[in-house]
């Protein structure tokens, strides 16, 4: 503890809070992988694929709890400040979200498996992979934010949460149709209904990580705000 | 901070833990309120009460944003080790589940608002009712975990969560064969289906309050794994 501050110690330290950041990046980069696959197995219907995205997740909760561990640990032995203690606090947020991002992409691959037995109309998993497509993008520019501390490109991608909402209204309103249409096509459109749910919850999940960057670079907290008020905070020089 | 160790900060510190304690079971129980009084205002088809209960959200995120705040004062200012350190990480994590708790008793208000206008029957607001008061008395009973520190209690709650997810399963059922019967009935029916899955969510994000508790108190990650794992964990001694 006597050598906390010296250049040796300090550039161990960098080298962890470097490494928490690069860890991140990797979990991001694997889950949103995760999501990408499961929509494909939903589409192609190809369930032996599903299986596999199921049986990878666990590699996602061994991340967000050997980071987790991570993060505690420099909480406790570095006692940092600053920008670097929001740093962890932000990390300690976002990889609760990318968990829950990859338990979306388990439910989508369990949703592929029992769907693989129907004879699903193909635009609407059209309207689904083009919600997902439109998702992912998100959620990838919001780890190129985090990757810079960029709050110009989180800004940019939470504003695109409510275009998320729209395709999802639209999903939701094919689905319904399809179901008043004729009663057999219920079981399938209530599957599909929770997957459209789910990649819809993934966008609020990749808002909250924008918003996560935002208050790492800017030390403001803008969970709860309104865009235009979040506009205004990332300008605010 | 020469005087960190002196009887008086070391007081005030402990007030400063005493505090977010009992910030957190606040929280808590006013999210529980929210949950509650919106299956209410669904079930009595009270549209007035449901504005309410959305106009009161405010408070919930005004309550997660400042007991966060504490928490990073706290790291920043008292650099918290070992039980302490695990208190205050416990404790963002487990405001960030009840903030989405409060969300949900938002959703569930704004199905309320739009279903007043509907006949649904009753049998089916039983059901959410019953479901909805069996989370709310894990919720209670997970606030009293965290209030007491004691595992067991957490355990016990975790160990319920499948009967959550059962009885929505049930819910699900009797939605889809009301769409079947009647075409009329698929709007409804899918409003409160999205309704049975937010009390479902609920149950989920008590395990995970339950979960940090045991953390908390154990010192060990309990996340990701079953419940007769954690069984295993908390046994252990």
């Amino acid at each position: 503890m006597l050598y906390i501050t010296s250049p040796h110690t300090s550039r161990q330290y960098d080298r962890e809070l470097e490494d928490i950041r690069a860890r991140v990046l990797l979990m991001g980069q694997f889950v949103a992988q995760q999501v990408s696959e499961s929509v494909e197995s939903l589409v192609k219907g190809d369930a032996e694929q599903a299986r596999k995205i199921i049986n990878n997740e666990y590699q996602v909760d061994a991340m967000d709890i050997s980071i987790d561990e991570e993060c505690t640990q420099i909480l406790a032995c570095r006692q940092p400040a600053a920008s670097d203690l929001r740093l962890v606090v932000a990390v300690i947020k976002i990889i609760t979200d990318l968990e829950r991002i990859g338990d979306g992409a388990e439910r989508i691959s369990r949703a592929a498996i029992r769907s693989s037995k129907w004879d699903t109309p193909s635009n609407i998993y059209e309207s689904i992979k083009s919600l997902a497509s439109y998702t992912l993008a998100m959620l990838y520019d919001s780890l190129e934010a985090f990757e810079k501390m960029d709050m110009e490109i989180a800004l940019e991608v939470a504003t695109k949460d409510p275009q998320v909402d729209a395709q999802y209204e639209g999903i939701l309103r094919q689905l319904i149709t399809y179901m008043i249409e004729d009663p057999r096509n219920i079981s399938w459109a209530v599957e599909l209904l929770w997957v459209g749910r789910t990649v819809e919850r993934i966008g609020d999940h990749v808002r909250n990580i924008c918003e996560y960057v935002i208050y790492l670079v800017k030390g403001k907290d803008v969970r709860h705000v309104g865009l235009k008020d979040i506009e205004q905070i990332v300008r605010d020089k």
